[in-house]
């Protein structure tokens, strides 16, 4: 035989031709050759898009107070805005504008889905951002997991976090079940969230006990998020949903329960199980524990859906002022709500805060600034877990 | 306590407003209405676009011989292009270019990234593209796992997939060991690669064994993916790293063997491992194969880059004469070559094969058309595991 290296000399020259050739079929079209976003050591940022045929390029995005802004033109075709002010730490979302179209920036790759709505996103860290970073930490494992629904008569998929040594440890955790919005789906946390990196975080800190995080599918029409089931790619997703709200989700919970015991290594009772969720997340949480009163010891309504279930004559929702009675005579060790002023499901929240204080049931409350926006979800799971299982 | 329906009525009338004021804060733009591509009986497709202010609009995808095609506007400001031919079954990526700018599908959610690109995808299906579909069969579980590395000196993120049924059975799998390209990372095979549906469908038609598969990220210089390490989002994918074919990630790749066999209920031998990877993965999976030849009883290359490695100072590309000879001297189960007639990599795969054939060493070879492109790595991943583990 050849020696192997002369046997390769002669593909090597065809080796040299990778580079153009595998990009020209792998990658249909080439990386626009500008920065954006930069951010800059000031904490302005710079956004760029290469369009010398473009009329107008605006930039959207929820840290402009305008909702909008122009790029400027320069003379090779590239168009660019810097924020006047430096940007507060925080994970924000944007997309170009190019002449009325709506487009995502050709420079970043980093991009996250919110219901149908997909935009690009970047961080400028510091304080509470840097939770949502992934910093140089023990990571824990995050699983798409299907579980066996006898309730609902199907396979559902779930999200599981795992802590960092989880696999090691040979130890039993708590659990915190932690739940979506309407629209969102069982990746809406571990994305947009940015749950496994504030989990991992809070954890490697020391603020937070190591546990099992479970992410579920609050859409019990549903088996997954969209494009993850057999309905396909061609089944776009939707903010309504029609088992949302009417109690299947609430009454097939406890086979999710069943299924996390039986297959993690779990501390598998009520001291050790939190809930929670955001919005119709929320409004799920609080019909959960109050359903199953033995299940979980720490509740937190995050923007929480307070309104009628969809369907008034599902058991679920039937006599809640009983169900709250015995929830709260058990003691739960937090009953945590939070919600931000602008939020317009703030008098809601209000007047449940007044029922609950009517009745003389404890609960801690957080109120913050702004609205019904990721933005405050993560802020509420990074100040929530840190109460959880002490 | 007034009946707590009654206490909602007021804050219905907020619940009402929702629709539109959480998407006007969610979402901060909508959806395009148009339903695009839509993909007829007749496996035509159709793909839409609009853009009132757009000069000339084209879709721009790998199902176009010519590369481009012009949409059609109408009154509405709405652009179309229907393909003259059904398409064939096959899954494509696609994207618009309006007025020179490459832009995703506003009306389509699905997009997967290859290396720095990110193009929208769409199946036809039928024939071997329904293994790539999500279909009504027992699924597996996808989990991104951190494992530590002594040789590399970090913790590493890969991907691991579990099959239907692996929580419940208690029984031990063979596992496969699946590598990627340069460019791609330890999320390749699971996204473009459709590896997840190709071992679900497989296994549920009872033509693969039920197996873990463990996806790796193949350039040693990295902990993980794009964006998922501590590199942070300002990093963006490129093709070229430094520690990709010199000898790194096969020296380490013990370690990963060492992780799964721990952590997992795997038939811990020879004779159930299994190893293959496309392009730079068939190169790893070519060099790791010889040099532990007690450790894979299957090898697959896939459009292999049969070529020197980077170092010729590492022990791995050292001998490759003597440990071929090692290594065929053990009789693996199988060993596999794979690649189409156009591929660049052509003639250095059919040197290799003639060393083979020079030495009398046995393997299965696999010819197929086009080139080196991921059409052809999910031909070859669903035509290897069927011959797995048998």
């Amino acid at each position: 035989m050849r020696n192997s290296i002369q046997v390769c000399i002669a593909i090597c020259l065809a080796f040299l031709l990778m580079p153009v050739e595998a990009l020209a079929q792998q990658a249909l079209w080439g990386k626009a050759p500008v920065v954006s976003p930069e951010i800059h050591e000031n904490q302005t940022v710079t956004f760029r898009l290469r369009a010398p045929k473009a009329v107008k390029v605006q930039v959207t995005g929820d840290f402009l107070s305008k909702g909008v802004a122009d790029l400027v033109e320069n003379k090779e075709g590239v168009w660019e805005y810097t924020t006047p002010e430096p940007l507060k730490p925080e994970l924000y979302g944007y997309s170009f504008v190019v002449d009325g179209l709506k487009v995502n920036d050709p420079s970043n790759v980093y991009m996250i889905r919110d219901v149908s709505t997909i935009t690009n996103v970047f961080i400028v860290g510091g304080d509470r951002a840097d939770l949502y970073k992934v910093n140089d930490v023990p990571h824990g494992a995050v699983s798409k997991v299907w579980y066996d629904s006898p309730s609902l008569g199907m396979d559902r998929r779930l999200t599981i976090y795992t802590p960092a040594g989880y696999e090691m440890s040979g130890k039993r955790y708590p659990v915190f079940y932690l739940l979506h919005g309407m629209g969102g789906d069982e990746n809406a946390w571990s994305e947009l969230g940015r749950a496994t990196q504030i989990l991992d975080n809070l954890i490697a800190q020391g603020k937070a006990e190591p546990m099992i995080v479970v992410m579920t599918n609050g859409n019990a029409a549903l088996e997954a998020a969209p494009g993850e089931s057999s309905l396909g790619w061609e089944a776009q997703p939707t903010f309504q949903l029609p088992k949302t709200m009417e109690g299947s989700f609430e009454t097939h919970f406890p086979d999710v329960v069943k299924f996390v015991d039986k297959h993690y290594r779990t501390k598998a009772n009520k001291k050790n199980r939190a809930i929670a969720g955001l919005s119709m997340g929320g409004f799920h949480s609080l019909h959960i524990s109050k359903q199953y009163p033995d299940m979980f010891n720490y509740v937190g309504l995050f923007s929480a859906a307070i309104m009628p279930g969809k369907n008034v004559e599902s058991p679920i929702y039937q006599d809640m002022e009983g169900k709250l009675a015995t929830q709260f005579a058990k003691k739960p060790a937090l009953y945590w709500i939070a919600i931000g002023k602008t939020d317009f499901l703030y008098k809601a929240n209000e007047e449940y805060r007044k029922l609950l204080d009517e009745k003389g049931y404890p609960y801690e409350y957080f109120e913050n600034e702004d609205g019904h926006i990721w933005k405050n979800w993560r802020i509420y799971l990074s100040e929530f877990v840190p109460r959880l299982f002490k």
